[in-house]
């Protein structure tokens, strides 16, 4: 219960999911999704800027939550520790949600504009991580490396988890995928010298 | 010389540029950016299909100038080397053009909408990359992978250049960028046991 009453985020939510999974998201409108969810379009806006913004609510959990456990992670890990550590914990919310997320993913892959509001919450996400790690007092350029790789990692660890719902263990996914990130990277650089193109 | 007559491309990009530096993004009119490099709002549109993308044609021929580096890669270079070997190609033309690029990333960044469209613009630079890939015989998940970790090091790289313009070798910037990716990751999983967080 928040001053505004019961929240209104998660109703609204799952009203704009299931509206958009009927009708396609630029169809929908944000006083059908509040009527729906049986609060007022200025309820909506109370809590989402616009209405991209309402499919997008778990990625602002997931960056609390995750710039959290990087704050919060033992004062003797590494910045690539701290970021795989919290990542991997963060995605403890995802199998108990794969059904919504499935769904919530089939949306926003199909709308241009969605595509690219996740593009920037991914961004978004990235940065708040280099900024926790500066704040437990990594410096540039290792605090958005650590950030910009673990950030990579969630997203193409992300993609392959929703594409196989269920199936994949999320920390054991996540580890595999920044591994392989750096198997690719490390194949190359220890064959080439520098220079050599 | 295209069928439409002289190009008006390089034309309506400096002229974009230039209004867009005196009196922001925003207040700048396709209709004044054409007027202004002596074309119709028509041509304009022709070339561009909208406002922001005249800011972005640089993005397009460095997209296809590194899939047609990564398509003619050496037949024996793995995908990761070919990667690589297109990104730091490719680059030669940013220093002939320093303080044009560096000019522009000013009204880039300085605006979400010009913002978003960047990050647009550097995932499909990633996806192509991974098709060009695919199509030399890599398979997912590598193609994606290598695509991905070598856009990334693009993109930081890129934004390092274009902080201290001219200051940089982009080769060996680009090439340390990658490494210093793959050494956060190596760092931390030969640190760790598999499941151990």
């Amino acid at each position: 219960m928040g001053r505004w009453g019961p929240d209104a985020r998660g109703p609204l939510e799952q009203a704009a999911l299931e509206l958009c999974l009927q009708r396609g998201f630029e169809q929908v409108t944000v006083s059908e999704i509040a009527q729906r969810a049986g609060f007022s379009e200025r309820t909506f806006y109370r809590h989402f800027a616009d209405k991209p913004e309402v499919l997008f609510m778990g990625m602002g959990y997931l960056q609390a939550n995750v710039v959290g456990l990087v704050a919060n992670a033992p004062t003797a890990a590494v910045p690539m520790e701290a970021v795989i550590a919290a990542f991997e914990q963060a995605g403890a919310v995802f199998q108990e949600n794969a059904e919504v997320l499935r769904r919530r993913q089939g949306v926003v892959d199909t709308h241009p504009e969605l595509r690219a509001r996740e593009l920037s919450k991914v961004a978004a996400l990235a940065e708040a991580i280099a900024e926790a790690l500066r704040r437990r007092g990594a410096a540039d350029p290792e605090a958005v490396l650590v950030a910009e790789a673990g950030t990579l990692a969630f997203r193409l660890a992300y993609a392959g988890w929703i594409r196989h719902t269920g199936q994949h263990d999320w920390p054991r996914l996540f580890r595999r995928t920044l591994e392989e990130i750096g198997g690719v990277i490390a194949g190359a650089v220890t064959h080439m010298a520098p220079g050599e193109t």
